[in-house]
């Protein structure tokens, strides 16, 4: 029989209705013939507030200790699941990331996964009940608990569906796929029936905030198709597949934003080797997740060279460059958090060299200044000022018809 | 060093402020000279919010699923201990019951613990650390997660402070100890401070509600000395320990009762060998807890047989004795549950045979009227209409002398 693996993320099981509503999807999916694996994440807000929590009794948290405090959520939405399956007479069990197998290194809080056994989850499949796995957690090669970080729970899954040989990963969410563009800001957005893993990537490292960008790529590396959803419409959604060459290829498939960075630029940085490994090795040491990079041409021997980072780690990068201004000889240190990115993501640009033309003097027509530009192969993306970036999104998702 | 396990219950770590002050005691333990393992319990009223939410998503709860929901409290608890000890600077680490090596049966919800291994939590003492353990829970020998049942926070501590030969285990709850009578009814009863294991196992049998009575008897199987104490004052509270012959005894310790059970009655029983046995045989079976058992003499070749069990277990009781009717060839089952049970505990009873009289002369001079009467060699339990039982433990506490 076929396995499908089920991941039900913080919104889907965010009350008893809602984790009913689950078990009866699930139950639905073996009527249709198919063995179920579920994955789930807390409840709702659970980890806001044990973090709060945490606040309130001691400034000082650690991370073995988080990890503890947290994973304290799955158990209880996992838990409820399987008394809700068992309501409707569906025998299913629990199992904790170390019961499950989900071997991982010693990185509390953003733990790797090392290993995936699983022997558990195929007994209880061949004694033809529902395994009900916790998301995001782990077990250490130290035996202690840990968690897999921000999109932790989609990891989990993923995981198992290569584990476990599943047809399909369903990642089950509150929107119902990916779109083509933010439909809070562009509300005649559509959404995407099927895109690639390379897209997918691009969209998520971009901005969209659908898929962790992790999971993506533990999907494509392990061939994994993912299938996008809503548990409150339960209609379907975005499939997540392998590229396929017989298949046309949108130019552009969707426009994606994020505000969720600052931007940093040192002026007048002498133009000579090794500045630049200087400032980025830096950086790396004090785990400063660089996303954007750009250095202008050298003007009288000096350059400016300005990146992007997530705004939380706005402090740490202006400490660290500003420690180097002596050492590499540069002017000064520049912050801005009032920026944001907008970037259009399309497998069909490698061919399309216009793209970037027409994005360009498309930002032009609005009269949205562009401040850097980034390019891969199959993304381009612009920062411009953060007041401006809705107007942008919208003007490049009429300009290239993505629009149903 | 010595070492000492202190238990901090529910009401002991309610909020952030309690986990706070509860580091403190911790950290004052360790600067008069004690190695510290830390037993606690979940938070407040969190384990009666689970149950709560499991009844809301389903009325079939199996067992293995309640053990899996339930220790999610103790998980939240014990991370935020450690963190709050963290603040203070004292290097701190948790440990789920599996990982403090609490081997159990698999009997969920109300596991037996097996065997205690407790190497790590050798380890983090040897490495200068405070070990904080989850209460109340364990690992089965199917790998699988259990819990201990009612008092189960308490038989952790106790299990832990007889492998790790700890010099006493201290339990800290809402009140600084055991009483001569329970404080709420007669206000001028005096806490006191040395009791026997004996004595305690015939108060906690009898409706006191500090220790639960299977932790008293481990640490009486154990020999690990109690220590009660109030975490909301610090004062010493009552201390729990072998019975120690030179000691004068006194005569009566302290006036129990118990308002939580019912009183089943068969009448017209015959009175002929084995009836006894299958009446009870068959309550067992249906795991019913009987406590008090009287029979009265047999007039025409009948008895009344009158048992009383708690209250919850009614129904089945009543089901199973009712059922019986035919094949023994009683007449009828009554129930009451308007029952209570008025107790009087003390080792010197044994060389005090006037007790007994003086008890029920009080209860007379009262107007209160005995309905069963049940003895130990150190306690005596009168049951009573339950709307009696304040009187009856206000005027037994006066006829003995107990109060300060």
């Amino acid at each position: 029989m076929p396995l499908v693996v089920q991941k039900f993320g913080g919104t889907s099981v965010s009350d008893a209705d809602r984790i009913r509503a689950v078990a009866d999807h699930v139950v639905r999916t073996r009527r249709n013939g198919h063995q179920v694996v579920a994955v789930v994440s807390a409840m709702g807000k659970t980890t806001d507030d044990l973090l709060r929590l945490a606040g309130d009794v001691s400034h000082v948290q650690p991370p073995r200790e988080l990890d503890m405090l947290l994973t304290a959520g799955e158990r209880v939405s996992m838990a409820l699941l399987v008394m809700a399956l068992a309501d409707q007479g569906v025998d299913a069990v629990s199992f904790t990331g170390s019961q499950a197998g989900i071997i991982t290194d010693n990185t509390h809080t953003k733990a790797k996964i090392i290993e995936v056994r699983g022997d558990r989850l195929r007994q209880a499949l061949a004694e033809g009940r529902v395994p009900v796995v916790a998301g995001f957690q782990g077990v250490s090669t130290d035996r202690d608990v840990t968690t897999l970080g921000r999109g932790g729970s989609d990891t989990t899954a993923v995981a198992l569906a290569a584990t476990m040989g599943a047809e399909v990963c369903e990642i089950y969410t509150d929107v119902s796929g990916v779109f083509t563009a933010d439909p809070r800001i562009v509300p005649w957005a559509k959404r995407i029936g099927k895109v690639s893993f390379e897209e997918m990537l691009d969209v998520s490292a971009s901005g969209g905030r659908v898929l962790a960008l992790r999971s993506v790529e533990f999907a494509r590396n392990h061939h994994v198709p993912l299938h996008v959803r809503s548990s409150f419409t339960w209609e379907p959604g975005t499939w997540v597949v392998e590229e396929d060459p017989s298949m046309e290829e949108a130019v552009v498939t969707a426009v994606t934003h994020d505000t969720s960075e600052a931007k940093v630029t040192l002026t007048g940085v002498p133009d000579k080797p090794g500045i630049a490994a200087r400032i980025f090795r830096a950086l790396a040491d004090r785990h400063v997740n660089v996303d954007t990079i750009v250095q202008n041409v050298s003007v009288h021997g000096t350059t400016d060279i300005s990146f992007t980072v997530p705004r939380d780690d706005l402090a740490p990068s202006l400490e660290v460059t500003r420690g180097l201004l002596p050492e590499i000889g540069a002017s000064e240190v520049l912050a801005d958090s009032d920026i944001a990115k907008v970037s259009l993501v399309g497998a069909g640009m490698r061919t399309h060299p216009g793209v970037s033309a027409t994005m360009f003097e498309t930002l032009a027509e609005q009269g949205v200044n562009i401040e850097m530009i980034s390019t891969s192969a199959i993304r381009i993306s612009c920062v411009v000022r953060a007041d401006r970036v809705e107007d942008a999104v919208r003007a490049l998702h009429d300009a290239f018809e993505l629009g149903s």
